[in-house]
């Protein structure tokens, strides 16, 4: 049996932003599996199929890529920015799970450059302290769980990074914790709305926690936040390395 | 005036984890600055100057970084990792708020694979869910903000990564922070001690909190904290992409 799977880390966007180590998997790969914007991003080419999925379906999309990899096939399933990051690679662990013989697969996580980090990147150095990262979704958990931990994150000063901080599914719980964010922090706090990084159609816009509205947000946005100390010099904005 | 800075991130160790945009820039240099086992990573070749130095002299290191970009040169400073994380970026702002003359210098922060995405890639998914990444070391901030904030994150089931847990110069650090997560996280907590990822020297050791041990760690460490998810599946860890 000499089908294998890697769950690969695409980046955020921008071709140079992927590692060698994820574009020789989809050199030597037979089949992409994943979420439809992310399998368009990969060159067509003879001898590759692609397998382009509808999003909210990663489980299945997880065992259909474990059952081709068991059959010899050999797998990469794409995530944008990390695998392991709000991505696939969990998925692929949970379909796991449910077959013993699958765990015998040659299976490798692949890391990519995830939107925190390229946004930060961007913008100069927001999260060069202590930080946390927040999927605001709550397809798959309490919304009082996510509030609880921004609640937290902001009372012990980390920085934060959203992800998914609004759909159309769920537009108020990007409010919600914009509300929660203003209850614990100061209404200068910056924060940064990061859209589309390392694309054509990057936008990246700092403004205070006073400023911040609902619409500066979208799926495709990562939202950070900077701690008490995080502050402009120059284009950038940064957080310094020292606590105050 | 033709000088640039960047700010690049060579990733854990694995030249296959350094993206093309960092080898752009590092193919484009005059100068390549920082601290001496990441200069040493880069090949020597001519025209290009290594400017390699001491830890813990990282402000010295971006103010000379930016006079010679001032200076007409083009200066590559280079961080294992992700420069935006606990490494050189936030130092080169922080030199930049000194000089506001070189706040109009062409510079830009390249981001490379950090330490806890790789050692989560290897280890399977076990930041999936909310996760925090913390600094362990007390050079830059009191020990007790450090205790508060693993306590907190904890305290919301935050899955955490702790760069720096142990150095010579304060070997109790890291015992202290296992007291903490002793009072508030279960005995079986899954914790994972990864040492020198993606290099000849990688160690990647799973244990429970029960089991953790102050030497396990090291400067070349990166230790994960799973929430109280977190479990094995076959050769792996992940943390489940919905909370309990």
């Amino acid at each position: 049996m000499n089908g294998w799977l890697c769950i690969a880390g695409l980046g955020p966007g921008d071709e140079q932003l992927i590692t060698p180590e994820v574009s020789a998997a989809l050199a030597d790969a037979t089949d992409v599996v994943g979420y439809i914007p992310y399998v368009r991003r990969i060159a067509p080419r003879e001898g590759l199929t692609l397998h382009a999925s509808d999003n909210r379906v990663e489980l299945d999309r997880a065992r259909a890529a474990l059952q081709m990899a068991a059959a010899g096939r050999k797998v990469v399933v794409v995530s944008s920015g990390d695998p392991g990051v709000f991505a696939m690679a969990a998925a692929v662990m949970e379909a796991l799970e449910g077959e013993p013989e699958w765990q015998r697969l040659n299976i490798r996580v692949l890391p990519g450059i995830t939107a925190m980090l390229a946004a930060a990147a961007k913008a100069g150095a927001p999260l060069g302290h202590d930080f946390c990262a927040i999927n605001l979704s709550d397809n798959l958990k309490p919304a009082a769980l996510i509030e609880a931990r921004v609640r937290a994150a902001a009372g012990v000063d980390f920085a934060m990074a959203f992800y998914n901080p609004r759909s159309a599914s769920r537009p108020e719980t990007f409010g919600r914790i914009l509300g929660v964010l203003r209850e614990v922090c100061e209404p200068g706090r910056l924060m940064i709305f990061a859209r589309a990084v390392s694309t054509p159609e990057e936008h990246i816009q700092t403004v205070t926690l006073a400023e911040a509205t609902t619409d500066m947000a979208d799926m495709r946005t990562v939202v950070i936040v900077g701690n008490s100390a995080t502050r402009r010099v120059g284009p950038f904005v940064y957080t310094p390395r020292s606590a105050v």
